[in-house]
């Protein structure tokens, strides 16, 4: 039914389709609106209920599961309308997306200005770009492809795009670690020993980019992280700190649209990495951060020099922002501690908390330097005795008990789970662990499942350099299901030699 | 059912959905093989039955219409895999797509080796690419990131993965225009006098990629043009030529799946772009092409010196590969003819074969042109006399004698369509007419309807240095829908002086 130049009235079927993120609508071919409007299967509608408009991807049925003046929701088109079975909506054309000619700019090789950015993520935010445009906004800007002031317009946009948080506190504290460096775990250590030494330290973390578990996917197997912003601001009250999952928040959540993108496409861009970090700290009220760097061959960030072009980005896009930033190059040439995946993480984070003797030391000690860093940041200590203050609070059993005082006023502790099927890997010669290659651990422990099955992963016990004779063991592969558990080792059968061990006089 | 160790059995159930190219799988939730494979959606799986393996995004949905031990596929799944309601297919992961990782080095700036493309190429013609690793590719080689060494790759690569024509004809001779001007419709013309003339032009065209209308769309409006290889050859023996749609042909089908990313992108790749072109000629078994650069400001090459650019890439890339390429640059300054649009751009065709009085001169001109220079190429003429034998030939009226004889061989001639919907672009004032924008017309004929509605467009009557008085016409918009006309005229009222017509005295 017609109501007016511009738009049709349908009727809301819910058909039950998960696209995921994705909104799509179900239209008959011999519907009146789609003759009429020239619609046809991938054409770009707008869909209005009251308030609401969306933008979603048609596709023409010809059976009868929608009938006539009905259109067929997905589940994300539903929650997106807010609408029923029977609710009436109308449905136009979606406007031409005008901020796609400054994506083609990009790609000739113009810079990005303010408001072209302003509008590119804008328009990101309302749902108008399309999986292929999102992929191409994401490749544009990869590679080294944005300059300073482009990551800084970057940056204030995606901030701009969402809620943006202030607290009473002058001093907000924060870390981050670029990433790449399985089972570097190091974010619930740091925040219970900060927390503990009186700094504010309203901590929230990402899922996982292109990695087998994020700091939030890790947490989540311990306690509640999806905290609304009452509920958090609460938990900060009460400790000081909290550790939730940033994306609940609504803080910058472009960055969770191009997130998924890249992760598709397993690249992290620069610039948008560094927007990324910066604009979750600037609208979380974050005003000091301290930023880790690993830098290994295969690392993230590959070489000395990197890392030094990386935190000159960081710490002038910080400046130009208003945000103090500090960077902390560190070892990145091997996993830290044993686990890799969220629930294995967990278990090394709780064994370094709880001082017990078969902790992973690499993870203390590196927890230890972040957190001495942020105190002296923070001017608890000063200058060079930051870490001293940590191991204290540490050994005290102080942080242990501020993680677990956070944890329960998120809603509870609880042990993170352990996998049923599981594969040991052992050494097959006498020998040296020889290379150790982290993004073929990465892709390994994803291939067992995580971060979707939150106990899969890899328990990685052996260490470079380190000594083994014919079946000791190098580590285990941890799934929850048979077929994500094959499906690694078919991977592991076809790259036996990313974990080397050889023999010492070779 | 599970039938052995990798993969599951399910019943297929054909749901009606057209989500065009694009094959997608619709499972329930609660599905053995979701939950022991952890599949969810988004998740790439591969189908199987008998020799068929189809890669297609999965869609979990929670109702009742695909029923326990099904999978609901899309009409793209469905035929890909030729199979029916009831039938047993194999679900399995899809298997981690190596290529990827040149793509992400293309990204960061690295060259593209032969082997690396030919392994992108070939897992897009297989259907292993989504949306978003497409999108990421075509940006990648997007600008001028592709160096000649890797046109040429990238065109052979193309050849390689589809069918290849050989003709018996020592000289196949073919001619293509590198797009951006409306109207700009030569080819059917050229193709008539230059087979009149006893040449061997087997001409296959492609629909639009960003403009209104593509030789094979305005062809449509007069001829069947969906001819299968038996057919094609069978025309081209009888009249020495065809003008039939490329991609029927399954003549370098990569570059279709490529076309339909740049075109929701509205981008041209340069790389792409020339290993499009040629290597659709190559397949065809062509061995020598002119092509036509129409230089203008609003035209695709905007300037002498792209153009120059671009000639010197044609015809090194041709040379590597064994093709005699022959450039020609001309006005591309305003709209060629009266249509753009396919049914309205057919009529202009047909007008100039017709040697009508109300025929586009500018049109005429340019087809004599370019058939001129084949017939040089060719060695009809000598160097200089092409043009006046090509004007003779129409003159004769042998040229409208062998487009009729080849559309009739190619199942029969008819009218183009007329639209019923139109509305009429007036001068506001006494002037000239000053400047035409060739993009904002692309766009507006497109929001008509062009060239999904063959019988819409512009009827374009205003040409720069035009004289016109207040109330003169300028333009008129044709469209099959109302919704379609309202639209494109609601662009127009924002976009009001892309056609500017100036006081002579101002």
């Amino acid at each position: 039914m017609k109501t007016d130049g511009s738009a049709w009235q349908l009727k809301v079927r819910c058909l039950g389709i998960s696209t995921h993120w994705h909104p799509v609508a179900f239209l008959r071919q011999d519907a009146g609106v789609a003759r009429s409007e020239g619609l046809a299967t991938q054409s770009r509608i707008e869909l209005v209920a009251g308030e609401k408009v969306v933008t979603v991807t048609l596709n023409m049925v010809t059976d009868h599961f929608v009938g006539e003046g009905e259109i067929g929701l997905s589940d994300a088109a539903v929650s997106a309308l807010k609408v029923r079975d029977g609710d009436l909506i109308a449905v136009r054309h979606a406007a031409a997306i005008d901020s796609l000619h400054h994506v083609r700019g990009k790609l000739y090789g113009h810079q990005l200005g303010r408001q072209a950015i302003q509008e590119i993520v804008d328009d990101i935010v309302a749902g108008r770009y399309s999986d292929i445009m999102l992929a191409a906004f994401v490749t544009a800007c990869a590679g080294r492809r944005l300059d300073v002031r482009e990551i800084a317009d970057l940056t204030a946009a995606m901030v701009q795009s969402g809620q943006r948080m202030h607290w009473e506190q002058p001093m907000v504290v924060d870390k981050h670690c670029l990433g790449g460096l399985p089972g570097n775990r190091t974010t619930p250590i740091v925040v219970a020993i900060v927390a503990a030494c009186g700094l504010t330290m309203p901590k929230s973390s990402s899922r996982a980019i292109t990695s087998p578990a994020g700091t939030a996917d890790t947490l989540e197997t311990m306690m509640p992280v999806n905290l609304d912003d009452t509920a958090m601001r609460s938990v900060v009250e009460r400790c000081g700190a909290c550790m939730v999952w940033g994306g609940a928040m609504a803080l910058a959540p472009a960055d969770d649209v191009l997130i998924r993108v890249e992760r598709a496409l397993d690249i992290d861009s620069e610039g948008q990495m560094i927007a990324s970090v910066l604009s979750k700290k600037i609208a979380a009220g974050s005003t000091h951060v301290l930023i880790d760097l690993p830098v290994g061959p295969t690392a993230k960030v590959r070489s000395e020099a990197e890392a030094k072009h990386l935190a000159g980005l960081l710490v002038e896009v910080g400046r130009e922002l208003g945000l103090v930033v500090r960077t902390h190059v560190s070892d990145g040439s091997q996993p830290v501690g044993y686990g890799i995946g969220p629930a294995l993480e967990a278990r090394d984070v709780l064994a370094v908390l709880r001082q017990q003797a078969a902790a992973p030391e690499d993870l203390r000690s590196r927890a230890l330097d972040l957190a001495g860093l942020i105190l002296e940041m923070g001017g608890v200590s000063g200058p060079g005795l930051g870490r001293h203050k940590a191991e204290e609070v540490l050994q005290s059993g102080q942080a242990l008990d501020r993680f677990m005082a956070i944890a329960q006023a998120q809603g509870g502790f609880h042990e993170p789970p352990r996998a049923v099927y599981r594969h040991e890997i052992r050494a097959e010669r006498d020998g040296v662990v020889s290379f150790i290659n982290n993004r073929f651990l990465s892709r390994l422990a994803k291939l067992s499942g995580a971060p979707a099955d939150p106990e899969a992963g890899i328990d990685f016990r052996a260490r470079l350099g380190m000594r083994v004779s014919r079946g000791d063991l190098l580590y285990t592969l941890h799934a929850a299901s048979p077929g994500a558990l094959s499906y690694a080792l078919e991977f592991l059968a076809l790259h036996p030699l990313e974990v080397k061990v050889e023999g010492e006089f070779v």
